[in-house]
């Protein structure tokens, strides 16, 4: 079951030459979420050859610039292209403004429903759930009402243990109950226990986005065990006095939050545009968490 | 004296790849004007390598989202940078509104005076003049208000004749009324008419923006004698229903006004998503005026 995450933007604030704001795209079994959209995110996408059309959840995590400017464009193009299917979009207080002053300056009534769902940034809320995902908010510490997005799987149906169907001539129509944790009565009346006939799921995956925020330890609790974290990086560590007049992280600060919330595997990005080289970022995030990856342009990261 | 119009995006509606949306650098003399500003601007302004923090004045033709969402992040990485220049904005009413909840949703107070100017779309209006330039509105017909901007500079002094000044010994503090068009009367009381001593100065270059807009022969007066036309071409001739149903012209009728204006050079663009290959349009155009140019991202079209 696929479940990824590409790196669409990875700069803070300003573009800078082939790093853009903040966007990423969440490929969870074929359902495409974005996790904000900073400007020049549909041109991200067109690069990155994913079909776009298909996303129908836009998750924006604060009303700064450099994370939402591309949503109007985007919205905008939607309708363009004759879209059909809703498109849903959560943030904070404000974006419903924002789009609808613009979508009236061009008198432009749209051809697919856009529902938008104001999301509370202050304690860790759901804000969307299918059959196997759910997404709630995670507080973020910054200038302006923020929250990242906690990505988390249901717990999958139990496996049937190789062979066992046709081995006990298990009818299939029980199949489904027993992958829930049903006991099985075989036609001699047989029982034989759940355990006995198959095997445990594998465990539910996670992935926690974080940005942009303050480091603050009581955010480890919310993202434990995440397969994987990204967690802005605005600055290397010996900027960390204005990392926190500006409420941003600095690498060692996402590196300790990785640890402290038992992550298996970091990414960094949010760079701020003084950082022409990266590698002393990562080096840095390295030297407590050595999983830690840099988030790039078109980096894809499978969750295994 | 430079004058010219480097091409940032060529596109209409939505990007494509390696196509932008609308937005063209204006160099008259090294003062720096955008016309338009369609979403990715900034990042076409750096990949071009303009210093476009010397850009004071941007001139939006209307509030379609294809001429002017790029402008939100361009005012905030103005303010970002600690720009202290004054910046101009001037477009149809409306764009105060869009830039203002922007700002206050990011509880941003820009470090720079913004102007913004509300145009009149519908009567060619000034909006602009300096000591060499003007910059005067022309009405387009569109979905929404819009206009066009033509830069006409102002007429030039005249110019002395190579070696008058010695030959007549002419003090040099009379020189500059002389080449205003004063006569000399010279040590011993002989009057020199000024068309004796000076040539005519070379005559000032106009360059006329025309987007969007369905076709209209009234404009080939307004833009009479352009040394430089742009005018958008969104479709080929065949589509010209589709052309008038959504207020747009054709390769054909741009070229017919560069024609009926006795345009120098047409400049053609705001293409239809619809073409890969940009040929074909270039061909029809020039089958109806030989001196015809395709925008393309990066193209710098320099007038004589």
């Amino acid at each position: 079951m696929i479940f990824s995450v590409t790196i669409l933007g990875s700069n803070s604030a300003t573009p800078t030459p082939g790093r853009h704001p903040t966007s990423q795209l969440i490929n969870h079994q074929h359902r495409l979420f974005l996790a904000d959209c900073g400007e020049g995110t549909q041109m991200q996408l067109k690069k990155q050859n994913i079909r776009f059309g298909k996303i129908n959840h836009i998750l924006i995590s604060h009303l700064h610039g450099d994370h939402f400017y591309g949503l109007i464009g985007l919205v905008m193009t939607y309708h363009l292209f004759g879209r059909e299917q809703p498109l849903h979009i959560y943030g904070p207080e404000g974006i419903r403004d924002i789009i609808d002053i613009q979508l009236k300056a061009s008198q432009t009534r749209l051809v697919y429903p856009l529902h938008i769902h104001v999301v509370d940034t202050e304690t860790p809320s759901a804000v969307y759930e299918d059959d196997l995902l759910e997404i709630t908010t995670i507080p973020m510490i910054h200038r302006v009402p923020t929250c990242g997005y906690l990505f988390r799987e249901k717990p999958r149906d139990r496996k049937m243990k190789p062979g066992i169907v046709n081995k006990l001539q298990i009818p299939v129509d029980l199949i489904g109950s027993i992958k829930k944790g049903q006991d099985y009565n075989d036609s001699n009346g047989k029982l034989y226990q759940n355990t006995e006939i198959t095997l445990e799921p594998p465990p539910p995956r996670i992935y926690a986005f974080c940005s942009d925020t303050i480091y603050q330890e009581p955010v480890a609790e919310i993202v434990k065990n995440a397969d994987l974290l990204y967690h802005e990086a605005s600055f290397m560590h010996d900027r960390i006095e204005m990392a926190h007049e500006k409420f941003h992280s600095t690498t060692i600060e996402a590196a300790t939050l990785a640890l402290k919330a038992n992550a298996k595997k970091l990414i960094i990005g949010h760079y701020s545009a003084r950082y022409d080289d990266l590698k002393p970022l990562l080096a840095e995030a390295r030297s407590v968490f050595p999983n830690t990856f840099l988030a790039t342009e078109g980096a894809c990261f499978e969750i295994e």
